[in-house]
């Protein structure tokens, strides 16, 4: 039997489990990443694992996100990360170097390999057929220990692409074309692999693209085929040696198929407020602009720079719009500056800002109230920009740049004809702001400033648990609603104690006192709990504070495996309409906790109002283990002691 | 009688007044800048004057200061004042073109124009020989209406400069050792006018970097000749019909003289907490640096970024040092980048930021805690970084790039030759992120975002004052001590309500609460109180909070013309000792105060501990006219009445 490429790369690497859709497997991980914003927390959590080095093949620690540091808690961290790394064989990515998935994609990816990154855009590197997945921290932080990760064996999809993109449609409208179609949950549990002729006419920046914001499905990664396009790419950087051809095998079967006719798309946005309100240029153009945002890990490569240059080249960005570039690395930057074309941005009047993530988490440049920007990146979450009624639209490179010029929504296919662009036959190649780790003997003292405080940590599941209801939330709560991820927040990630102050305070601001003057309870939760970011800090914070089981009619894929490796019971309504008989306030009480966990069944007393409610657990024997061991921290503690015994 | 440069400029635009040092005279203004910070109060002002169109030759609205946007409050700042500027006939400079005062020099500055200008370091234009004074913006506002500015007839006195620099030595070594000579407190009520064979030798930058530290003497202004050197500056940038050669008669008077012989300078530096912190760098080179941040208005010209450059190509920046560069202006970063330096810059390890003020005034880049952050800026206060325990030091851009390779505080001189730099003959000029103003007859709408609140206004200095002591400060408090210019609370400049929380919350948490709990009170300052930054809010703060007086050793220029103009009365101790008569929350009575500042003397009572002060009021006519007025707004608008009647 044939297989098809993300298969290939899961068997080569495959430790436990086997390839049916559905079935946990585990997988060895060849290569992680970590950002700055979940990095703190993951290295932290490797500490306390009590490894000397770590195990993997390569380890990189980006600092791309806590850039704009407008408090000392940014170089501190920064500073710790710079330390851990160095003393457990890590490199160390310099803020100003560029964003973690770009400067991957450029420097280290390879075809094959297996890519661990605790940021749900790590999918990015499928572009160059690497098999990239984004996981919380502490995952990350055990794949760093030597430790398979784990996750539901996906469905595979190909999408076959035919013919080739039209003049002024670029690889940001194929992955808004599938958005269109599936929608933001269409690619929960699956693998986008594309196939087909259309392949070959994309560079590896525009497969990454689409890579990249195949997260915005849902999808549990994306990929491709490793060409003599990859081939190309791989030279241009110095690291040919690195190539690997993939490709599926003839008779390779898929469990899904979708095919796009490039030849057909045109350019497309996604309006406020979801990457997957997706509509033609043509349909909303005319809709006056106050900013224009260029960059982020979807559309910052060195190919969309020169065609937004060329765009600008002898223009003036209009009078009544911000046009912000923030070029994806620090190689893109230098090739900008020594080709000339930033030069051209600069002298339309754009504003440049560092090489960083910069507005895409809203680091900066919110827009004002009620105002329209147009961006290129990947995801326009109500409020993300950092201004809560802004109306973010998503958009190519090619309909921003046009759009700054005209100061209206516009469609680019009325501006002539598209610049010639193509991607360089050499870059640039300097590695001096990555910082390689010290030697295996050299000492290293690591530096903890005063925001970072000790990770909390969870005990094992007791026999009773008990509490009051703290807080009773609708359907689809986000884990933005959990632990919201503003420029004010993100600063106090590797403190948890006083993140907690701001659980849950979008819905309810006495929440964190609540549950502190209780020292814990119990949270009830509706359809989808937990949905959105991957933020392992939606179950630290809980955590810190106290809450031992939360019950919810269901539960979003990762958090639910967060809640776990935290040591926090989900539990499910066996019935849906039992979420009517709780009320805040209400005292609860669950007995035989280990026997019910076991056996997959519960029965949740009501005290308050004198009601049994009946609860399952959805878990597989590893997470009852992990729950029984009191979560992934201790487990791997544990085990790597029975290692070394 | 032969006049000195200051003479004659001031003679010209003499409105009232004779040139008698200490005497109040009132001077026609022909340009005027604002800055985003302060801009939005001038502009709110301006408008409650109820004029049409300002009436000065040209005022420039800048926007260098509030540029991260991590909140919807900048942008929206920013549109209003786009938008009151196109209605006004004002020149709006957008976001990225650059700091004010450097974007004023390439662009603006005229030999022998005044200009008035809401930042303290609006004085860097006289470096091109004009006079530049910064003061509040409420004293912009009333510039551009049409007012005088008034102020006490400076003391002149005569820089001469001998000589020629040494290879390492720069104009930035000029400023600390006239800062080492003389102190925070040793220009106070002067002008600094700059002559002899030394001056032929420096650039228009390189007298723009002394005229812009001459603010931190506490000078009124610093002014240098207009000679063939400002000729060929202002031919380069294509405005050689803006020349008019400045220089002092053969028998010119001064009222001082001070020699400096540049030939003797050696590198120097500012050590923590204060610009005349002075000290050799040979003296205290080799402390470990985190970060080093080069740019700001005081040296962020393309001479000086060139120098970096050079110094900085071929090599790499420390691994444990972040290099900052924010290049002051679009023409500055064009040129770098056409010149191919910025590439130099990039290759080295230099994180670059937008052209904007960024890290000078803390809006981003905070050194980590109790970290040593070199920075070629002008004020190194103590939490100005945005770190409360950062240990800041100014230096050059030559201290500073060296340092940043070597990863320790150093010595240019150790570094070898020095390279060669030259001002360029031909400036890059493009004038399109200046927006001009609409027309006389177009109608313009003013945007008024949520975030912009009404402004607080005085009222008329009653019969008698009495309260609380509130607060009791040290000698040389800071308008950043009264009301900090963090990049969290800059965003709150429009916003006096929210912002007054933060009223001397450096130094008491608990200030604002105190006061609103009494409904206002007394402030007791020490020698020089107000020092550092022209910022009016330091007024504007109190009196929203109720403060009816401030009594002081001595007040800081600006600031105490803030205080008069928004009706807070400034007193003085007769006698510096009876600062030690009053203690926080002593209960203070001052009777017949409208007779006292008439006759210029007051009785103070401290009730509490049964003592009678004496006070003096060092007030002009103007001035107590102000105070009985009720500020300058109510006194101009009353006016403006009159005059339409």
């Amino acid at each position: 039997m044939g297989y098809n490429i993300a298969q290939k790369i899961l068997l080569e690497h495959l430790v436990e489990g086997s390839l049916k859709p559905g079935e946990e497997i585990a997988i060895k991980i060849d290569q992680t990443l970590t950002q700055d914003a979940t990095g703190t927390m993951a290295y932290l959590q490797l500490e306390a694992m009590g490894i000397d080095r770590v195990k993997t093949k390569r380890s990189v620690a980006y600092i791309d996100h806590n850039t704009l540091q407008t408090g000392f808690e940014n170089a501190d961290d920064h500073k710790f990360i710079a330390t851990v790394a160095k003393k457990y064989g890590i490199y160390y990515s310099k803020a100003g170097n560029g964003i973690c998935h770009q400067v991957n994609l450029e420097r280290f990816a390879v075809p094959g390999d297996t890519l661990l990154g605790s940021d749900s855009h790590t999918p990015t590197a499928g572009g160059i057929g690497c098999l990239a997945i984004g996981a919380g921290g502490l995952d990350v932080a055990a794949a760093m220990a030597g430790y398979p990760y784990y996750l539901k064996m996906p469905y595979i999809v190909n999408v076959e692409l035919k013919g080739k993109l039209k003049p002024w449609v670029t690889a940001k409208d194929v992955i808004l074309e599938l958005l269109r179609r599936l929608t933001v949950k269409g690619g929960v549990g699956k693998i986008f692999e594309y196939t087909g002729e259309g392949v070959k006419t994309l560079s590896v920046h525009e497969r990454a693209t689409i890579a990249n914001m195949g997260a915005e499905l849902g999808a549990t990664t994306s990929i491709f085929p490793s060409d003599e396009v990859t081939y190309e790419f791989l030279k241009a950087q110095g690291r040919e040696s690195d190539f690997r051809e993939l490709k599926p095998d003839e008779d390779a079967k898929y469990d899904e198929k979708i095919v796009i006719d490039l030849s057909k798309l045109e350019p497309l946005v996604a309006m406020p407020h979801s990457p997957d309100n997706v509509h033609p240029i043509s349909e909303v153009k005319g809709m006056k602009v106050d900013q224009v945002a260029i960059g982020s890990c979807t559309n910052s490569s060195f190919k969309d720079m020169m065609l937004v240059a060329k765009i600008l080249r002898g223009r003036t960005v209009h009078p009544d719009v911000s046009l912000v570039i923030s070029p994806g690395s620090r190689q893109v930057l230098t090739m900008m500056t020594e080709s000339g074309i930033l030069s051209d941005i600069i002298s339309a009047g754009a504003r440049i800002l560092e090489c960083t993530c910069g507005p895409c988490i809203g680091m900066g440049q919110a827009p004002g109230s009620g105002a329209v920007s147009v961006r290129t990146f990947n995801r326009n979450f109500k409020g993300r920009s950092g201004t809560a009624d802004a109306q973010v639209i998503l958009a190519s490179p090619a309909v921003a740049a046009v759009t700054a010029i005209n100061g209206v929504l516009s469609d680019p296919r009325e501006s002539g004809e598209m610049p010639e662009v193509s991607e360089p036959k050499q870059y640039y190649i300097n590695d001096n702001m990555i910082i390689p780790p010290a030697g295996e003997k050299e000492k290293v003292e690591v530096f903890y400033g005063p925001n970072i405080k000790p990770i909390p940590v969870a005990s094992k599941v007791g026999d009773v648990i008990e509490g009051q209801v703290l807080i009773k939330v609708e359907d689809n709560i986000t884990t933005d609603h959990i632990i919201p991820g503003t420029a004010k927040l993100l600063p106090l990630r590797s403190n948890i104690p006083a993140l907690s102050e701001y659980c849950f305070s979008i819905i309810d601001k006495e929440f964190a006192k609540r549950a502190k003057s209780v020292d814990g309870g119990i949270i009830v939760g509706g359809e989808n709990y937990g949905q959105g970011s991957s933020r392992e800090h939606a179950a630290l914070v809980p955590l810190y504070l106290g809450i031992k089981v939360v019950v919810a009619k269901s539960f979003a894929r990762i958090h639910k495996d967060n809640l776990v490796n935290y040591g926090i019971l989900p539990a499910l309504f066996e019935n849906g309409m039992d979420y009517e008989k709780i009320e805040e306030g209400d005292h609860l009480l669950l007995e035989d906790v280990k026997e019910g966990i076991k056996r997959g069944k519960g029965v949740l007393k009501n005290v308050t109002k004198r009601l049994e409610i009946p609860i399952s657990f959805d878990l597989t024997k590893r997470q009852i283990n992990l729950l029984l061991e009191g979560g992934l921290l201790n487990y791997i503690k544990k085990n790597l002691g029975e290692d070394q015994q």
